[in-house]
């Protein structure tokens, strides 16, 4: 399905293409996007401009080395929004603040496990966000192999009674990361899969690519009426090695001692910077990317990277002197990795004025360069996202499907309540070598590549923020 | 000093090898390395046969799967040990032996470190082997940053009275894995370097060129008469991090907890196998790797892949039928990593007859490709080495320094005493960023890249113990 969905996509967008550059006239194609001739020129202008070199490493190099990681709800996400009001006020944006909201705390303990037969060893693990506790004297069971989570769903009822469910199935690296949707249920899902069959506990193999002894962490959650226990991630040499072991054909028994704990109702926030319209001040142009991070590494690429991409193409249109005649709203998102809550609260605070919300995306998929286009708009705003794409076709962006409702997944609360789709896919080939792991630190990023996304983000906001079209399609296109 | 001596040892043998293929008969070749042809066309076979595939990543996928971590004098070792001697006993080497020693044993503990002030977060560490330990409350202290050993050693007396000194040189990845000397000495050395100066804790860049979240261990020694300090190691992003966080200006404390401890007089012991020679059954060629390893990982690369390719070389030998006029000796060394106590205690229970070991080699330094031969040995057994390096030339193995007095760490002791010099140097570019690390696991490893090390184990080892020279130049070549 998705090979042809995509071919038939491009065919769409190579006619579109070759309608542009041949029997539309230029001027023709602007009054369709709704744009002055001048707002092109300082789109082109923005968007060369950074190319030159921008602050966005600046900021995550910051961000990283200040705060450092910032799990949500935690003091270090607090530190994090200290971070970002006092940098944002330091840039002289104006209507800096914060909008609290509260959520279930949850912070990582000791977390150990080994296989004590048939060969004594320890593995290297991590707890899944939101498990719940072996207990501190943890618990050991004997292991029992599934190769895919269908394999574990086909499990009789009973069968695992008593034992600690082990699932394999690993994921590949993609250029657009699309295997973490199909693979990542079983983080996600797979404790309450298991514990229904009667497992104890979840050993997963990591979702993610590299093969180093990192496991990967991530946000799960138990299904109601289903004991929930607990649930940890094996590094990808560590799922190797049990895999191995089992293959000799002896009883496995493994260890496992997970100490997490739920700190109760916790404070949470988004952090909202705007540059206000000079001609329609209540609509906007929303970009940003999530302030928190997991607590094992200081979060560079997820997503201090997509905090600095949107900081600084923010700061750069404000210190271009330039007036947006709409809105433009920086969200850095709180509380994003355990559940999108700062996209929920967001919706639900804004309820009364979504539509207004006339276009937003986030930047959340790591560091790496952006090479596709995808959005889902309805006819009327197709040509000013065709335009779009003309003009960062010059970045290595080329336009992808139109029918992708996905704007990064804190806007996926509003994308739910009919906002049009948009989005720049970043190069993921590498990003889930890192993901969630203690691995995501600075030395992993490229200025140059900020740079391209920054590039790339001027083009989108400032052409957003100054097109006479202010409805790409709310709820004519709403997401499935 | 080492570029001129290279050039001028290539140039030497770049003459040698003229020299070989031109004036000199083959026959007078083979003469000279007392050599009969039938030993040549052996080790052709034995060489090429081994390209098509051998068991060494059998072995290595067997020890590190079955035993996993062994550190020096642990139940882990003692388990490589039993390993060892069955899996020889299963493959019909007779002569199997334990020599049993006694070492100073040492475990590690907990390890955790945080920067408090002035941005508090976590790092990643770990303990140098054989350092003392914190005490379980841990100390928090400042610190004080110096970029390399020069720089702490200039520091006066006093001037680091209460504090963590921080001395953060980076080695580099090289083929020859020479930066490893150069560097390591901050290892080895820095903690009582820093105790002289008053310091109570040493914190030090991993010795190693990855830029992963993997702090290295290794061995350290204190000099006597000055108090012994804490030591570890931070990862090279930790690094990295503590330098940007002094960047700031700011004064930083680190809390630093480790409980490693000793463990009184603990066995280790070396493995040994002999394959009988028919005519000088007292006179040795000695191959093998050691069987321990670090704790962190399960020693794939450093020195499973050791162990494997000399085991596998001595197996295809006894497996051949072929029956070699001296004696050949695998030797999987015990307790290598702290301190090649293995080597040591050999060459003190075989004092009276180290000159009976006519050449020894060892292969520890992962499972890159060998792409260099290096030697040192007098001009009587030249001709021999000009020959073997004339087989494995085919191998990718080029000759490199014949002033090289290495065979490998645990053959130094006797290289000490006098041993001539022979070593295949496999490629070690890749080999520091998995060295005493987490990371150092099966999946780094590619079976045909230990099939070429045997294939040039089997050419040494087959004309050494096959060879009329029975004296390689011991004494008239003694180490420096």
């Amino acid at each position: 399905m998705t090979s042809i969905k995509t071919t038939s996509s491009l065919f769409i967008v190579a006619l579109a293409m070759a309608g542009l550059t041949g029997a539309v006239s230029a001027d023709e194609r602007l009054s369709k996007a709704g744009v002055e001739p001048v707002v092109v020129e300082q789109a082109t202008l923005l968007r060369d401009n950074a190319l030159k070199g921008t602050r966005a490493y600046q900021w995550v190099e910051s961000l990283t080395t200040e705060v450092g990681p910032r799990l949500a709800g935690t003091e270090g996400e607090a530190r994090a929004r200290d971070w970002a009001t006092t940098k944002l006020g330091d840039l002289s944006f104006k209507h800096v603040r914060t909008e609290p909201f509260t959520i279930e705390g949850w912070e990582r303990g000791e977390e150990r496990a080994a296989v004590t037969q048939p060969f004594p060893q320890p593995l290297s693990i991590t707890a899944l966000g939101g498990s719940v506790a072996t207990g501190a004297q943890g618990i050991e069971a004997p292991v029992v192999l599934f190769e895919n989570l269908t394999a574990l769903e086909r499990a009789p009822a009973g069968s695992l009674d008593g034992k600690i469910a082990y699932v394999g199935h690993a994921m590949r690296a993609t250029q657009d990361g699309s295997h973490y949707g199909y693979f990542g249920r079983l983080r996600r899902q797979g404790a309450s899969i298991a514990a229904s069959k009667g497992a104890v506990g979840l050993l997963i193999r990591s979702i993610g690519t590299d093969s180093h002894r990192m496991p990967h962490t991530g946000s799960m959650r138990y299904a109601d009426d289903i004991p929930r226990i607990p649930a940890a991630a094996l590094s990808n040499p560590d799922a190797d090695q049990i895999e191995r072991i089992a293959s000799r054909g002896e009883p496995i028994k493994v260890a496992m001692t997970l100490t997490p704990r739920f700190t109760g109702e916790v404070p949470s926030a988004n952090v909202i910077a705007d540059i206000v319209g000079t001609e329609f001040p209540d609509e906007y142009v929303v970009i940003g990317g999530h302030l928190d991070a997991w607590d094992l590494a200081t979060g560079a690429i997820d997503d201090g990277a997509g905090v600095a991409i949107t900081l600084e193409t923010a700061r750069r249109i404000l210190a271009s002197g330039l007036k947006p005649r709409r809105t433009i709203r920086l969200i850095l998102w709180g509380a994003e990795e355990v559940g999108l809550l700062g996209g929920y609260a967001y919706r639900e605070r804004h309820q009364a004025n979504l539509r207004q919300h006339v276009a937003a995306t986030e930047s959340d998929f790591g560091a790496g360069r952006a090479w596709q286009l995808t959005s889902r708009v309805d006819d009327q705003a197709r040509p000013l996202v065709d335009l779009i794409a003309e003009l960062v076709e010059p970045l290595g962006i080329a336009p992808g499907a139109t029918d992708a409702a996905n704007a990064g997944p804190d806007l996926y609360p509003m994308i739910q309540a009919g906002m049009p789709g948009f989005r720049f896919v970043q190069n993921g080939q590498d990003y889930f070598d890192l993901h969630h792991t203690p691995d995501d630190t600075l030395d992993k990023i490229e200025a140059a590549d900020l740079d391209q996304n920054v590039a790339a983000f001027l083009v989108f906001t400032w052409l957003a923020a100054n097109s006479d079209i202010n409805d790409w399609g709310w709820q004519s296109v709403a997401a499935d």
